[in-house]
């Protein structure tokens, strides 16, 4: 039961400060986070590290607590990249069920209001940010990621992505006035008067279908937006990636309770890994929403067949570089390795494909051939993973068996810059750990290389579609000569775009890259996801 | 050329006062035009009517003066409800040629900013503002409408959903930073610092689908919402009303010629009837935006086929009022009169069907039973339209062929309360101009109607969707006896809409009504288009 201090409209005067500053930083796309991202015990005190640690080690081998209706047997199916034994086992509750649920918890939702909600989210956000130690520890032994990293990009780079949609979805609705005395004068007479009330609408119950290597950074966004918009939602994370999903909906179904509303707003949809629920919960005439993160294939049906419902997708990206010249040439190789190496390349930011005018590059250390750059970029790899703590805490451990296999077989592509091998995890014996592979090939193979997929990130055949590329195919065209092409990234990529304006195409923009880890790694061209827009706006009806 | 005072810039600093009052009335939702909706001379001058009256009658049997690249026929498609000749001969410009030239015109727009932008469309509405005696005539003889309608729906009211639509693109675009310097705090040593730079992009060339009773009231919101957003424009008039908007696109090619920019920004696709261009444009790979207004089966059509355009469709409307009671018997009926009658129903906001209890209602003079309201609105029906040039005023003429057919076989459906008769206009001889049918119909028959078309506005199985006929089927059905039901309307219907927000399905509100016209007809339920959302917002990638 509520208490006076956890009403929704308690939680929104208490995250008041917070939720104005949030909504300030998107109008002025200025830095704003109210969660700290180092995970220093100076920072979350000395007991969050420990606390994070027993409470993540509690869930192993146990039922995972959750009260939700409907029949309910129970599923482990998460194996550790790290190789520990996991065995959790949630509840599997029944699709109607579910959506019988989400239904009924709608009203009582809508009815908190913009604020109300928005306080509820806020609170959600809060207990996640408290639980970041935890939350690491479940990102780190589901996707693979580092600690540190599990830390920030699970933890509060997440929960900063959380608190952007809130903010984006709550200004979109309170920035239209909800109430007026309308009044238009007339020429003779008194004005015309009407008083008018608006209520944005939520459009109905939402589906989050999660990913495996960033289960919590790529579901907040869907998940805040539609919540602070009104409408329920249905988390169906990926079969190896659960817990960090189950705990954040633990923790949103205790606040919601506490509130004195129906914890039914936040649903858990666990699967059997072959049981395809996502699209079976997609296609349901309930289900308005569907934010999605994952394989370009899935995206495309999604998008094709779930007709009923408002969809975003975040599909496989595509990113390659292009150098040019640089003034930092040790600057730019140390970036690029480590661009390449962080979470082992498993990142929607990696580069994939790094470009090499045949004519080599001039650099502050003089002209390179691009052989030159190829196995200074190879050192430069090596010699950031030299030491194993350093190699595994950039890398993480591999949990896609799919990108092992296309490790070993990367020397099929063309002549060996840098082969992968493994590397021995200081603390977890069986992790998965696998160091990146370079690989030099001429002009023919790079156009090959557009039509399949290479190594961690997916090659596909939008390569054409990037104004990066589209720069480098230009350029060798016009040059009336075949140009050198190797794997390696470039200070400034992708400004371009031109070509896609003209043609009346998507933009498609340097995004800033991702900032989860030690340092920043460095820009590339990148695909935006096809529906990705600013949350709140569609969520609502008008 | 572009003078000084013609360029973007300086068009943009000229209406700043418009726009920014514009934009402070979308957040307000207040009243707020500079486009004064009284034909006065007082108030436009007294050579503005006489100058209208004769650009109109210079277009009558000659080449409309438009100069569009491609190879060009000439058609002439209208016909005038008021039975004037009109022979307007169009050019009729090939598809190619309409794509490539919207697809070049797009780089110089899009570099026009928003701020340009929307200094632009306010000089194309100033204009159309100016000539709007003009376009009143060119409302007036393809939509049927009269005069004053003609000269309040198809100019001024049409030009203040433009300047909405300019306010709220130009507003989602400005309200976020454009450029910042991005700072990151460090725990130690200096902040990280990037200099942000943000660009909202274009989707691409729009296609503008236009309706015959409405044609510019329906095409400036979309029309103006891709044109500030970034995106050039085909516009595709219904062959039956095509003045209108020809003259809209040449007054937008004329500010464009003159502002340096090119003309083909805006373009006018016209056609044969029998062409389906529509269909064929809308289906283009360039066309990335669709704006239509009309039939449910094409609007229908559009969203399931024109899948790579972000598809906006405002399809049929069915209006359904419930009378309980009221404290003002002779105003509502005088109210419901006037609303049954205005443009012989042809607007989207008219009642077809009026429900009134078996046991009657309560009113100021006493309890009537149904057959006494039907009657009496039957009286007021007539009273109002004694007068021919007063029911000529409110009555307009009949421009489609199906109304009249419809009007013709009304008595098939049940008791006549009130039968439709020919008015001669005082004017125009030929004019086409039928008072309203009024039948009583019972339980079953109504029931009926939700199956078929019956008379203005299309009556379909939309019905069990709208929360007043819910709620009339709810109180029947508690009673446990039928109701008598009547076409009679309700001062206040259609406030519910719980069981829609229950279901999680879309809210359908009720939307303040069209007011165009002397007075203002009263509230009624009303289906909201189905993709009808914020222009600006989707009308950009992000």
């Amino acid at each position: 039961m509520a208490t006076a201090s956890t009403t929704p409209a308690a939680l929104a005067e208490q995250h008041r400060t917070t939720l104005d500053a949030a909504v300030a930083a998107i109008h002025g796309r200025h830095f704003y986070t109210p969660y700290p991202e180092s995970p220093s015990p100076k920072v979350y005190g000395q007991e969050a590290a420990p606390t994070g640690q027993a409470a993540f080690e509690g869930y192993l081998g146990a039922d995972f607590p959750l009260d939700q209706p409907g029949t309910s047997d129970r599923i482990a199916t998460e194996r550790s990249p790290y190789g520990i034994k996991l065995d959790v086992r949630y509840p599997r509750t029944d699709t109607e069920s579910l959506l019988a649920a989400a239904r009924d918890a709608l009203p009582s939702w809508r009815d908190a209001g913009p604020d109300g909600r928005a306080g509820v989210c806020l609170e959600i956000l809060r207990r996640l940010n408290e639980r970041s130690f935890e939350m690491a520890h479940a990102v780190q032994h589901t996707s693979g990621q580092a600690f540190v990293m599990a830390f920030q990009a699970g933890g509060t780079h997440a929960q900063d992505r959380g608190l952007e949609a809130v903010a984006y979805g709550y200004d979109m609705i309170t920035s239209y006035a909800g109430t007026v005395r309308w009044e238009k004068p007339q020429r003779k007479g008194d004005p015309l008067v009407m008083d008018k009330r608006f209520r944005a609408v939520g459009r109905g119950t939402a589906l989050l279908i999660g990913c495996n290597t960033f289960p919590t950074w790529n579901a907040y966004p869907g998940l805040f937006a539609s919540l602070v918009t009104g409408n329920p939602v249905i988390v169906k994370p990926h079969p190896g990636a659960v817990l960090p999903l189950a705990i954040t909906v633990a923790i949103a179904r205790e606040v919601l309770a506490e509130a004195g509303l129906d914890p039914n707003t936040v649903l858990l949809a666990t699967e059997h890994p072959e049981e395809k629920r996502a699209a079976d919960l997609a296609l349901r005439p309930e289900v308005r929403i569907v934010d999605f993160t994952g394989s370009t294939a899935f995206g495309d049906w999604l998008e094709a067949n779930a007709r009923q419902a408002f969809v975003n997708t975040e599909k496989a990206g595509v990113n390659a570089v292009v150098v040019d010249s640089t003034d930092a040439y040790r600057g730019m190789l140390d970036n690029l390795a480590f661009s390449l190496s962080l979470f082992s390349g498993q990142m929607c930011t990696t580069p994939q494909n790094i470009f090499v005018p045949r004519r080599g590059v001039d650099t502050d250390e003089g002209h390179k051939t691009p052989g030159e750059v190829s196995s200074d970029l190879a050192e430069a790899v090596s010699r950031l993973l030299e030491d194993p703590a350093t190699a595994t805490g950039v890398l993480g451990a591999i949990a896609n068996e799919d990108i092992l296999h296309r490790l070993e077989h990367a020397e099929k592509l063309g002549e060996a810059a840098l082969r992968p091998h493994s590397v021995t995890h200081p603390e977890f014996a069986d992790a998965r750990v696998r160091t990146p592979a370079i690989v030099n090939v001429g002009r023919r193979t790079a156009r090959d290389l557009r039509q399949g997929a290479l190594r961690p990130g997916v090659v596909r055949d939008h390569h054409r579609r990037h104004p990066g590329l589209a720069a480098a195919d230009a350029r060798d065209h016009h040059r009336g000569r075949g140009a050198h092409r190797e794997r390696v990234l470039h200070h400034r990529a992708g400004t371009g775009g031109s070509r896609a304006d003209r043609d009346g195409g998507r933009g498609e923009p340097v995004r800033e890259p991702h900032r989860a880890g030690v340092r920043e790694p460095v820009g590339g061209v990148q695909r935006l996801p096809r529906h990705r827009r600013q949350p709140g706006g569609n969520r609502l009806t008008h």
